[in-house]
């Protein structure tokens, strides 16, 4: 069973929307197992919406087509697919009735334009809109299963859950179950090459890689009918690259490792501060971004300048004229003073150089410290990123996050 | 001139990720004036790679591919396009050595994988990445330019703007020239009411509205061949929207509020200091991801806990007592305390309930009061907002930098 989806708006050729329908339903095919090999965007164009179609037609079995259902003159889709497929079309009493009782509720005439809505081809299954007022269609037609949806994510997301998702269900032969698993600290083509003999036997499960900005999932799928064996199969599979790769593996799913952080903080009892430079109070927003953070998270130094590094954390100004506030002696001391001036059992340290100036020959754009401390034991770890400030930003406070997550781990 | 998007990525047919590249793209061949008919996203595979290649080749004359530059198996936009081509790939040895010391500098060695990344088709003019390693590459075969982009928005955007756009300046007819308002403190349709009559007799000139989470925009726009022409109409109705509504506009185009807020404070020669709790480190990293942000920014406190609050701004044990954290009256001692505990001259705070949990009968989720200080004058200003946790901390931190902006533009 082959699926095709076919988004039909000049805004979105425009770039003036973010083509979300696009992800939703192909989230939607793969979890059925329903292949999809291409997406395509057109505009309110009838001669290319056919073209399309013909396209289409001819490679997939289920053609879903979003937006153009509305009452404007480029609102076209179904006039433009039904053309195509020589399918008739009626004028649909009980539809044209719940729009005009639409607007008489709302004690407004109904424009002449809105009859459009209710034109379907002969045989349509309606699909009912309970967030609109253009209803979604279903026909049949040459084998193929067509589908009309509104263009309004907030339309046609529940449309397709309470109309689409059941005759999916029953066409489908199996569903697809995944687990994602979330690196940070080793790069994609490391993984690859640790995981070799996984990557180059896939059948079932299979894996894919993807890299984001900084970190590398890795998605564990398998075709199923039943759950139960599904998630057998799932978990064996992630047993195994554990047993190679687990130290890098911060989290699963769509766990972030700011979730993951402050979970084992909770898990251990633990307070956190933290004493941020080059980030700027970024670490401290992540972690309160997480629900429940203020059992775990007491207070942040942003020490933007060196006088405040001496001020609340009492960093030596020796320290400072000698190494520079960019270095793991600095580092080190700001961890210990974060402890020192708060409630804290545990403190994390950043100080960088997040860029474009302040660079000097050894010391580059990038160069990040990161420090921990727990009052007795002390650590620190460098590190050298790539890119403009607001990503050295990211990477910094993502992987200074990460390094917590291992002391912890280990320590505690 | 007709460009064609080809956005090539398995990731993308299974709804793994959101495809924020065509929407970027479209945009930007919009703003020159060229024509975009399709937007097509492809898989991972070679055969249905070329194609797409064949379609675009047949209805287009620029055709834009994005993904499949890395290193993996699965990366072979190129191979697939110059194989569709005919244009024959070599090993570029300027290419290569720019990987390889990418990995000598991290003292890692270069997997044998990432080899690929430099093998170019004969005649192709390298757009050099400076986020990542993979280049892109524009090359022309059949009268057709065709443009390979790699697929992480990070890489992708700058490389456009930098080697991309010099190149459609020279094939384009004309500009669309836009200018956008951004407001904050106001609704869409206010913004509407206000601008009634230059919304309905607009055609030269265009003006479109758009609300985003935190505020709305303005854009208007001028098809020219001409800057200073364009200019002359952006200028003329800028005025006049601004005769009505200035107060509002807290920036135009791509300025952020955060940028405006630095600005403001470098033109004054002031030194700010934060005090935040719900925001958590939010609006401090807002600040600081502004280049030049150490010039005019000093520190923060982090003050997640009450003893946080009464430790490092000397916030009254009886006012929080009597009024409770989240209050005008701690907000307001917030504010001073961070005047008096730095070496800022100004000084913003903020104090509210992000939710899920910690809201009251008087107090709900979404309460939050936002303070300044300049050490003789205190203010303040109360909000509800409306969302989840994160969407609140983002409104909260927004607003707040707002109303510091409306202070340093009255009073100093």
């Amino acid at each position: 069973m082959i699926a095709e989806i076919i988004c039909v708006g000049t805004e979105l050729l425009l770039g003036q929307i973010l083509n979300t329908n696009a992800q939703y339903l192909s989230q939607k095919l793969a979890e059925y197992g329903i292949d999809l090999y291409f997406q395509t965007v057109v505009g309110d164009n009838i001669e290319r919406i056919k073209y399309a179609t013909n396209l289409a037609a001819n490679r997939a079995d289920i053609l879903i087509f979003t937006g153009g259902l509305g009452p404007t003159q480029d609102d076209i889709t179904k006039e433009a697919v039904c053309s195509y497929f020589n399918l008739p079309m009626y004028l649909d009493e009980n539809v044209l009735s719940d729009i005009s009782s639409y607007f008489e509720k709302r004690e407004r005439p109904m424009p002449e334009a809105h009859k459009k809505k209710a034109m379907l081809p002969i045989g349509a299954k309606i699909l009912p809109n309970h967030h609109g007022t253009a209803p979604g269609v279903m026909v049949e037609s040459n084998k193929k299963t067509i589908i009309f949806l509104p263009g309004p994510p907030f339309e046609l997301i529940p449309m397709f859950e309470s109309y689409v998702e059941p005759y999916l269900n029953t066409v489908s032969q199996y569903k697809i179950y995944s687990r994602v698993l979330k690196f940070m600290g080793i790069g994609e083509s490391s993984i690859e090459e640790e995981l070799e003999d996984l990557f180059s036997n896939q059948s079932d499960p299979t894996l894919a890689l993807y890299a984001k900005s900084s970190e590398v999932t890795l998605r564990i799928s398998t075709k199923k009918m039943e759950e139960e064996k599904a998630n057998e199969i799932l978990d064996d599979m992630e047993l195994k690259i554990r047993e190679r790769l687990n130290e890098y593996i911060y989290g699963i799913d769509n766990q972030t490792i700011e979730e993951v952080v402050v979970d084992l903080l909770m898990k251990k009892s633990l307070v956190l501060a933290v004493a941020e430079s080059c980030t700027g109070g970024l670490i401290s927003s992540k972690i309160t971004d997480v629900p429940g953070a203020s059992n775990v998270f007491d207070r942040s130094f942003i020490t933007y300048s060196n006088e405040a590094k001496v001020n609340l954390l009492k960093v030596n100004e020796q320290t400072l004229k000698d190494y520079g506030a960019v270095s793991k002696e600095v580092c080190i001391q700001m961890a210990r003073g974060a402890i020192l001036n708060s409630k804290a059992n545990v403190a994390l340290s950043v100080t960088g150089i997040a860029g474009p100036t302040g660079a000097t020959e050894k010391k580059p754009v990038g160069l990040v410290f990161v420090g921990f401390s727990d009052g007795k034991n002390s650590d620190f770890c460098e590190y050298r990123f790539l890119g403009e400030r607001k990503r050295i930003k990211e990477l910094a406070a993502c992987y200074a996050l990460d390094f917590l997550r291992k002391k912890l781990l280990k320590n505690y």
